[in-house]
């Protein structure tokens, strides 16, 4: 049994945290020994999130840029996969009982994807509407409105193609190593003149951990985030909890589902269902015993 | 064969450089084609240091301090790894026919080592006689003149006991993977009730690169730093290289070597040495093919 984990949000950095180190480290403390059924498996890979981390390191680039040179955005995203694997690593260390790596991982994209033409994955901080105006006027960022909480710089996020670590993350996992992979979606590179390179962009990290479940040919992809469940007509008096769902009836669903939320997991999820068989539980760490237990939780089958 | 390759100096930032992502690349390409013949070996782990890097990346946390948290001293070599690791890999993979791939990885250390006491460790830039009384005085450093150029931060730079990845990585190398791995000294960490936890230091890169080659029981250590060879008499007319020294000889020269330069990098290779019965060639890489053939570098054999 090869089992992908990804980790979201509360688990890293909570809603009004500023994703101190000790703030990661207490909330992954509170998070991960839920995952300690998961972790008897033969083969695990966890991956995570870095929304707030790399938000944090941008700003840490600009602020300090008249002194010491910032670093493009795909370095930025290495740099969370380090900080926030270092984290996890420390507290996975104190409930795994066999190695535990974090594997630097690129992910190739296509440098011709649409999604260059089009930036939509919020990073960073909110800013007011008028910070927003200079901010797109002075450094050509796209930004956005966030319904009700400001603007944000977005980014581009293209489709992950290929896991440019596959091998290596493959050997480990075979050798009972759990192995930390794929962080804030991997680092994004490209082919050009023959070699990969870096280029700016985040790519969304229930994808690139699809495409990985899928490239590892996992059996389980767990999806934990800040719900138990999915619902249906959500924050409606008829809102109720989805325990089972088929690959069409997922997809089906999308539409209901919020975009930038809940949507980009369940199609992350079809895309990993249809060409594995596999199945996908999306449930929080403080459910996922039950849901491992199938009391809980969205499972999903082909 | 074993194979522990140690990058230093040039090799990624140069004197006079700010540490651009672009200068790095431009100088690993220049720097890492004259691996290729230690690249066809079957087992191979390229380390590396960090000095430019963290200390600009500690700028960077703290010049945000006031808008995003900065993280720890341990978390700050974290991210060094992941900056540096993606840029080795970037421009090893042009030149290596196999998987590449960059280890997180950690270095155990005493809480108790005396050097926690005497930070040695100079990070980060220079700054005035008034500068560093300022930074002393309100942020607690340590602040040490370096001759001629002004003060620096200092920081404890402990031995290192144990690479906590050992097993990850020999998993990897034994699988044909070149492994990037130990960068920047390791992110320090030690044991406190029970379990491994960052501490705040910077391990020298040497001893961290001798320990790992001391524990995978590799067959040859290569350290390459900006001078072709070990001299005697350095800078004065009888000036000439060292070609080969047996550990005795090293360890008999140690008094003579530069502090902080050459004189750690002999001390961690006795080390190594005396231990395996390995093989270490100090040398540059301009002068490694030649090194690598006997006409060149110096080689310190048991």
């Amino acid at each position: 049994m090869t089992t992908v984990v990804a980790l979201g949000g509360n688990a890293l950095v909570r809603q009004g945290q500023r994703g101190t180190a000790a703030e990661q480290l207490a909330n992954l403390r509170e998070a991960l020994p839920a995952l300690a059924p998961v972790l008897q498996e033969p083969r695990v890979v966890v991956t995570h999130g870095n929304g707030p981390q790399v938000g944090n390191e941008l700003r840490r680039h600009e602020r300090a840029a008249d002194e010491v040179p910032p670093l493009p955005l795909w370095l930025a995203v290495a740099q969370t996969q380090a900080e926030i694997g270092a984290l996890i690593e420390s507290e996975l260390r104190t409930i795994a009982d066999r190695p535990v790596v974090c594997v630097l991982t690129h992910v190739r994209v296509d440098e011709d994807d649409p999604a260059f033409a089009e930036p939509t994955k919020p990073i960073g901080p909110f800013h007011s509407e008028e910070e927003a105006e200079t901010l797109r006027r002075e450094r050509g960022w796209t930004m956005v409105a966030d319904a009700g909480r400001g603007y944000r710089r977005t980014v581009a996020s293209p489709a992950p193609l290929e896991v440019v670590e596959l091998e290596p993350i493959r050997t480990l996992v075979a050798a009972r190593t759990i192995a930390i992979a794929c962080g804030g979606g991997g680092i994004p590179v490209a082919r050009r003149e023959g070699s990969l390179r870096g280029v700016d962009a985040v790519i969304d990290k229930d994808r690139a951990s699809a495409l990985l479940a899928t490239e590892l040919a996992a059996e389980r992809l767990l999806i934990l985030t800040d719900v138990d469940a999915l619902y249906r007509d959500f924050g409606s008096p008829a809102q109720h909890e989805v325990r089972e769902l088929s690959a069409d009836e997922a997809e089906a669903l999308l539409p209901e589902l919020a975009q930038g939320s809940m949507r980009p997991k369940v199609e992350a999820s079809v895309a990993f269902l249809r060409e594995t068989g596999g199945e996908v539980v999306v449930t929080s760490p403080a459910a996922l015993e039950d849901a491992l237990e199938g009391r809980a939780g969205t499972h999903i089958r082909p």
